[in-house]
C-alpha cells in the first residue's frame, strides 16, 4: 500500500512515520528542505499523488483555497491539486472545504467520533500541562470548574479529579449531570449568575458562556483556560480589561503530543479503510496488504 | 502571634501570605525592593526577629555560612543572625547547618514525614508537567518505568497510571512489589541488565541506578527525568555522550507550585506548634491565638 | 405537597420515606399489615389518591392488568384505579401499560436518562456484589469481559478496573471502542468466534450474544453474570447443559440497595416536576412548596 | 520438587492446586474422603512428610496443640507430627505455636509483609462484599469512616472511594493523615468524642476504639464492620444492647476468595525459597527445578 502524506506540520510527519511503521510505503510531499533518513521518500506533490494509492492531508487542508503546506515555498491551488489527484481517494479533515474541488472520493477522518475521542485525550493532556505550568498553586486540592461535558470535558474532568482537584462540571442536561455525579464530581447547570467561587475555570463549550457579565463576577486571581475553537467561549476583551489570567488554547494535540496526534490520524484512516472494505474481499479502495499491518 | 519570614524565594513569600491568611501578624525580611500591599510588614532582618515570636527560614537556610537571601543586597552571616535571634524559636529545613550557630530551639519542618508527603505531591505534579511539555508522544498509552517506590514514586506512579500510562515500578523489597502490584502497576526489581523496553524512565532514587552500563542499553529516543537530589541517580556524562534527552529536575515544588509549596511550610509549622503545645495549656512556644486559626 | 405512594416492594417504602424527608406529606397505600412509625399515613388506595396531589407507582405498575401490590391481599384492576384517580398526575415506570387506562397526565420516571444513569450505578454495585460473593478467586488481577458499553457497561467496567481487574469491553462502534481504550481497558468487537480466554464474563446487552455456539467455547470454570433484562443475552439452556456457573441477575437495584433505589425514584420525580414547572410561577402540577425542599 | 500440603480448609486445597500448576509434585494430607481428580496424591500425613521435600501447613497450624485438620477424623498431636517430620523444612503461619515442637527449620509465610499486603487486598474485597450485601443504601455517595490506615485501611479506603463513597480515614500520625489527604479522602485523628455523622464505620485496628462511650454516640441505623482480629475493636456487648447492625468479619480471604488465598500462600513460599536460595546455586532447601516454574 502506498500513501502520500501532503503538507501540514510536525503532526503530519509523525502520521507519515506511523504509516511507514505499519508496513505501508510512504511518500512525503509539501516539505522543502526535508531529507529522509529512512525509506520514506520525499517527492513533489504531483509525483507523490501519481505514485500513491491515496493521499492524506492535514486536519485543515486548505487556507484561502491554497493547500496548507507551511513548509513549502510554492503555494499549490486546490483546483490544481484536484486535477493532479484525479480519481484517487483523499483523506483529510474539514473535508467540505477541499471536497468541492475534487471529483475523487474524499474521507473526513476528523469528522469521525473515534478520531474525536482520541483527540480529546490529547487536548486534555495539553490542558493539564497548561494548568501545571502556569498556575502557581497545586492542582491537588484546587477547586476547578469545567464548563461542558462533551468529549473533552469528560476526559479532562477525570484527569483533574485523579490529580486531586475538587471538580465541578457545568452541564445543561439532567442526564449529563447524573453522569457527572456518578463520577464523583460536583455539578451545576448554566443558570449561574456568578462564578466567584472557582479559582480555576476551564471552558470546553464553543458558545458565549463566559460573557462580560459573568467575567465581572470572577475573582481577580482566577485562572482561565478556553479550549473551545474560535471564537471560543470567553469574552476575551472584558477578561483583558480586568487583567485576568486567560489562555485561549487552540490545537493542543499538535502542540503537546504531535507524535500521538499523527498516529491517530493514521489509525483513523486505517479504520475507515477497514469499514469501507467491509466484508468484501477487495473494495478496490485499498490493497489487502494494509490490513495485515494493523 | 507574630511570625518573621526571612529570605528565600517566591515560595517564602507565599508562606508569609499563608501565615497572614491564617490570622498571624507577619513581618517579611531579606527582600529588598519589596513593597507590601497588605498588612504584612517589610523589615530589616534584625528588626523582624526582634519584633516576632519566632522566625521561619527556607528549606536551605544557609549557603556557605551565609543566610539564603537571594533578593537581599547585603549578606548576613549565620553567626550574626544567631546573635540577633537570641532565644527565639527558629523553623527551617536542613536544620543541622543553621543549628550549630544557634542557641535557640530549632525545628526542622522539612525533616518531617508530613511535610515530605505533601512535597511529594508537588514534585509529582512538576514531573507530570515536564513529561507533558517535553515528550512528543502522549502520556496516555505510553510505557513508563518509575525507579523507586518511596514517597515521590508512590504519588507519581498513581498520577501516571490515572493519565493512562502503562506503569512499571522498580523496587527492591518484595513487600513494596506487592504494594505496587496491588495498585495495578507492573513491577521489577533492580537486577535488570538493560532497560531498552521503556521509552520513558523517571528516577526517584538518590543512588547510581542508571549507570553508564545501563545508559548504554537505553533506546535512542528515551525520555529521562531524574528527580533525585544532587548528584542524582543518572550518569549524566554518559547520557550526554549518547545525546539522550535527560532532565535533572530539582526543587520542583518551588517551580511548579510556589504557592502550594509556601502553604505547606506554614501548615507543617502549625502542626509542629500543636504537637509541641501538646495537651498543655500554653507551652510558651506559641500563643493560643494561633491555634484558633487552623 | 401531598404524595400517594402505591404498591410495589421495599423500594417504594424507601421512596415514600425520601419524599417525607424532603418535606412532603405522604400517604402509603397497597400495603396491608403495615404500621407507620412516623407521620406517613397508611390509607386504602382510593382514599390515598383522593387525598394526594399525585400518585407514585412502581417501575412495573401493572401485572396482567392488575396493580402491582404484592403486599396487599386484594387485587385492584387498572381500570378501577384509573377511575379512582381521575385527573391527578401519576408517576410510574413502563408508563405505556398503565397509560392506556388513564385519562390523567402520566409521567414515566424510569424512561428518563437521568434515572437510568443512577439506576446503572446501583446495578453495577449489585453485579460487583455477586462477583465478590460467588467467585472463588479474587476480582483483583482477574480477567473480565464485559459485553456492552451502555450505561451499565460504563459504570461496571470502571468499578471492576478500580478493583484491580483486567477489563475487556466488547462494543460494536469504533467510537465506543475509542472511549473504552481511553479508560485504559482492552476492547474487542462482536466478531469473536470464541471466548475461552475469559474466566469471568458479564453481559449487559439484551440480545442473543452468548449463543449456544459461543457457550460451547467457554471454559468449564467460567463465571457468567447476565444483567440484561428478560430474556437476557445468554443461551441459558446450553449453559445449563454444560453445567456452567451462570447467574441471571434481574432488578438488582431493588435487591442490593432498596433505599437508594427508592430515593432515586423520588429524585427523578422532583426533577420532572421542576422541568414541568419550567420558568412558570405555578404550572398547577405541583405546589411551590416542594421546590423548597430539594 | 515435592510439596506436602497438610490440613486446613478449602484455601489449602487451592494452595495445593497452585503448587501443582507451577510444576511441583504435590501430596495432600489431612483430608479424609478426598479423591484426587488429577496427579496430586492423597496420603496419610506420615507418608506425605516422608515423601515430600517440605510441608505446608495452614495460617493457624495448631488448635490446642493438635494439628489443624478439620476434615480429618483422627487428631494428630504437634509432638507426633514433629517426630514424623524430622529435619524437613516446614512452612506455616503463626509459626511460634508449632515452632516449639519442631527441630526442623520453620518459615512463617504469614508473618511476611508481602503476604500481608496480598491478604489485605482479599480482606478489602470481602469487606466490600459485606457492605454491598447487607447495607440497604448504595455505597455510591455514602459517607464512610474507616478506622486505621494500615494495610487493610489503605486498600479498603481506595476501593470505597473508587465506588463513589465519601471516605474519611482516622489515623494517629500526622504523616499518615498527609498520605490520606493526598489520596483525596478526609481524615481525622482519634481524639473524637462522638461519631454520629457516619452511617457506615469500618474498623481495621485491633484495639478498643469503639468503646461503650463511643458506641453510645452512634446513629441508630449505623452499619458497623469490624475487621480486626479477635477480640476486635468494638464493644460488641454495648453494640448488641443498642441493637446496632454490627458484623465482626474474621478470616475474610478464606471466605471471599479461597482460590486467591491459596495462591498467595504458594507465591509467598516460592518467594521465601528464592530468597533463601539467594545467589547460591543450591541452598539445599529446594531443588532448582522449582525456580523454573515461577
Amino acid at each position: 500500500m502506498k500513501a502520500a502524506i501532503i503538507g501540514g506540520d510536525k503532526r503530519m510527519m509523525y502520521a507519515a512515520k506511523a504509516f511507514f511503521d505499519s508496513g505501508a510505503e510512504v511518500a512525503i510531499a509539501g516539505f522543502d528542505d526535508l531529507h529522509s533518513q529512512c525509506e520514506m521518500q520525499i517527492m513533489p506533490i504531483g509525483e507523490a499523488v501519481d505514485w500513491a494509492d491515496f493521499s492524506v492531508l492535514p486536519i485543515r487542508p486548505l487556507t484561502d483555497g491554497v493547500l496548507n503546506c507551511p513548509y513549502a515555498k510554492e503555494k499549490l491551488n486546490a483546483k490544481v491539486f484536484a486535477e493532479m489527484n484525479g480519481d484517487k481517494p483523499v483523506f483529510c479533515g474539514n473535508s467540505d472545504s477541499l471536497g468541492e474541488y475534487l471529483r475523487a472520493p474524499i474521507f473526513d477522518y476528523a469528522a469521525r467520533e473515534d478520531f474525536a475521542v482520541k483527540n480529546a485525550v490529547l487536548t486534555a493532556e495539553g490542558a493539564i500541562e497548561l494548568l501545571l505550568r502556569h498556575y502557581e498553586d497545586s492542582t491537588f486540592n484546587s477547586k476547578i470548574l469545567v464548563l461542558g461535558y462533551g468529549r473533552i470535558g469528560k476526559v479532562l474532568s477525570r484527569y483533574l479529579s485523579a490529580l486531586g482537584a475538587e471538580v465541578t462540571v457545568a452541564a445543561r442536561k439532567a442526564s449529563d449531570r447524573a453522569w457527572i455525579r456518578s463520577m464523583g464530581y460536583h455539578t451545576i447547570d448554566y443558570s449561574f449568575k456568578e462564578l466567584k467561587d472557582y479559582p480555576i475555570i476551564i471552558n470546553t463549550v464553543p458558545a458565549p458562556i463566559l460573557t462580560a457579565e459573568i467575567i465581572d463576577t470572577l475573582r481577580d486571581d482566577v485562572f482561565l483556560i478556553d479550549l473551545a475553537s474560535m471564537p471560543g467561549g470567553v469574552d476575551f476583551k472584558r477578561a483583558h480589561e480586568r487583567d485576568l489570567t486567560c489562555i485561549h488554547a487552540l490545537a493542543l494535540p499538535g502542540k503537546t503530543a504531535p507524535k500521538a496526534a499523527g498516529r491517530i490520524i493514521k489509525e483513523t484512516i486505517i479504520q475507515i479503510i477497514k469499514e469501507e472494505n467491509g466484508g468484501k474481499e477487495n473494495s478496490g479502495l485499498c490493497p489487502d496488504r494494509l490490513l495485515l499491518h494493523l
